[in-house]
């Protein structure tokens, strides 16, 4: 029996934003001479709270650069730590890449490099790339990011458009030793997405960035779509001689961080089950199945017995049609809130591990049982919320956010619901 | 090992299928003493093979009338089983329709009726409510089957546009002792939705039937907004007297057929997993959660250890937006696949257990993980099929559609993912 609910998925929130925090989980991962000097360059929410653990843990002469988003900055001894905009890109951001640039572009095969990547480093890290500009870019972001296209997708278009990205930082660096550490905040983990793998091979191609473009009927500035068809703009591929001395670590995971919900939830004495780390698609209809589950665990025990928490990770979308606000979290949990309808038993949470969900101020929401009928004596409407995308106006009005400012790490989303015996 | 997947699979939709079938559901819940007269009527896909299976175990004289869908009929004995038209409703339904009403409008509380009752009997009893044309119900049936709503809501307008459903039925049969036999086709098997409930008490009203054709921008007759103003069209509410001699039982249930393919998957030594009976939601996207969770499995052995078979039903919809052909199983499917890529280990397979996926001639589909690289060798695009609605077009190309005519039941969508272990 829990005895409060809503408590204890905050702390499961909690334990899985601390498994992915840079000062639990990079020192590990440091090379075992840790005495020489070294460049530190690196993008993204977690890169001041990286930079900062690299710093409590290097022993060697450390300098460098790196780059996070506004209000996510920390201040380091020895590192420099400029703040830029997110998700869509601004001047300050393309000043830290040219200086970032500028800083490993001429070193040799005795310097070492580490470069600490995160999520929102392809924002953060903005260079467009010859003969386009920041507005250009700007602009096929905005419109990316309100056409429901997977995080995947953008990043493929970001790392044509870009003079850092899709291995060409590490070309920059190239002949030195250069170590990246990344913290993964997208489903399935790979390096060529994360950041948009500004130090790794890309196996996706300017003509796969058209496709999106057309996919999702983007209108690009002339510029864009003339430096998609030049072939300058193919990204580094596998086996380039530049990424020979370029080594990739992964130092946190969402399926780490849903691993430590999970055994918190075991030393409670209920069941966890992971469904996934990966889970994308429209928030609202992922919610429904995520619905029909906890409603089924409640009355069948099946797939898992109760008590138990259901939790599951990964990066849902929302296609905006409403003027309201809110993120995919939000979004995702107005939606359950309108299947579930106030079913006893089944209490949840959402929200994203770096703090902010979606551009709005709050990491997520909860809700319990008596959100329903909270909601209903408020007034409030879910389905109508819903319709407006005011997943954020909805749970303000109720006093149901979560507000925890940036975490300064990024594991992506966090999705946990509580699902007690059918007698309780 | 499973040595040949795709015939294992059709094994467990078989079970499902068999599992609802009257022929072994129905003779359970007849009263035990078997040698009175009783009046048969009924409405649904299983109509026939209900009536059927009433007649082989019934002892004493029975006649009667029910209606099936076209092509779903049998011959009986004493029994007259016509057809109508399934979705959308046309004369046959309605001539039928009216000669039930005739059939139970006299009787005294001395004669017994039999209503077989399953998924499609709302549509083939149809008796528009006065006032209301059978095209202008046709008009509103066929803009709610395009817009996206729930079979939930769909039953809803429809029991309030008829004068049969809603409890109408039973309230012609009192004082009658009336027993419906139910096979339920609906997520939360809710017996006034089941065949829109013609035999029971209904909480909705006609204020939330015109809610629905508003939230779906339906553009209704006036005919039709007229009667939903009109107090004469609320249904029968729940304590009516004219309740007093209805009994109603569930003989098949999606979750019954569900733990059927569970068991028949323990029996071979694999790991079942029953996500949920009643999985709503837009098709493309509760595959895609599908997808995540199967792919989950097979890298990490959550939530379930492989080998295993990830099992649900439910009912998912399609927000129709293109030209193709294909029912929400192939839909499903389709984005399956498309997610999938070609994803190692992981077969799957979805399909109506009526056997008629929409309006389609197959019953569902099925995919192994190299009908990505066959489709592309085919020169077929899951993403373009995707947008046109095409999944039946898809499938039929590849030939991996399943076709097993009516199957005279119908306990909703059922849907079997194939997990193998890694190395496998």
């Amino acid at each position: 029996m829990v005895e409060h609910p809503k408590e204890f998925l905050l702390e499961l929130f909690n334990a899985a934003v601390e498994a992915a925090h840079p000062a639990q989980v990079l020192a590990e991962h440091l090379p075992q001479d840790r005495s020489g000097r070294a460049i530190v360059i690196g993008a993204g929410k977690a890169a001041a709270a990286m930079a900062k653990a690299l710093e409590e843990h290097w022993e060697g002469p450390l300098s460098g650069l790196v780059v996070t988003r506004y209000e996510h900055g920390l201040q380091c001894d020895l590192i420099e730590v400029l703040e830029a905009a997110h998700p869509v890109p601004d001047d300050a951001g393309r000043e830290v890449a040219e200086r970032i640039m500028g800083l490993v572009s001429s070193l040799s095969a005795e310097d070492t490099v580490f470069c600490l990547l995160s999520g929102g480093g392809s924002s953060l890290l903005s260079l467009p790339a010859e003969g386009i500009s920041l507005a250009d870019k700007q602009q096929v972001n905005r419109a990316l990011l309100k056409s429901g296209a997977a995080i995947s997708e953008m990043n493929c278009v970001r790392k044509h458009l870009s003079a850092i990205k899709g291995g060409r930082l590490a070309k920059a660096c190239w002949p030195a030793q250069l170590h990246t550490f990344a913290i993964s905040d997208v489903p399935g983990d790979d390096p060529s997405v994360i950041a948009s793998g500004p130090t790794v091979a890309d196996p996706t191609t300017s003509s796969d960035a058209l496709g999106i473009l057309c996919k999702y009927q983007i209108d690009a500035p002339a510029s864009v779509t003339e430096w998609l068809n030049n072939p300058a703009s193919e990204t580094v591929k596998p086996h380039d001689p530049v990424l020979e001395n370029s080594h990739f670590t992964l130092i946190a995971t969402p399926q780490q961080s849903l691993e430590a919900a999970a055994a918190l939830v075991r030393s409670k004495g209920l069941t966890p089950m992971v469904l996934s780390d990966s889970i994308e698609g429209e928030s609202r209809e992922v919610a429904k199945v995520h619905a029909a589950i906890a409603v089924h665990a409640r009355k069948y025990r099946q797939p898992v017995g109760t008590p138990c928490v259901i939790i599951s990770g990964g990066e849902t979308s929302v296609t905006v049609k409403g003027n309201g606000r809110g993120g995919r979290n939000a979004e995702f949990l107005l939606s359950l809130a309108n299947t579930l309808k106030g079913e006893q038993g089944i209490y949840a949470l959402a929200a994203d591990t770096d703090g902010i969900d979606g551009s709005e101020t709050n990491a997520g929401c909860w809700l319990t049982p008596d959100t329903w009928s909270r909601a209903e004596q408020l007034g409030l409407n879910a389905e109508a919320s819903l319709e407006d995308n005011d997943g954020f106006g909805f749970f303000e009005a109720l006093g149901q956010l979560i507000v925890t400012g940036p975490t300064r790490t990024n594991v992506n989303d966090f999705r946990a619901i509580l699902i007690l015996n059918e007698d309780q």
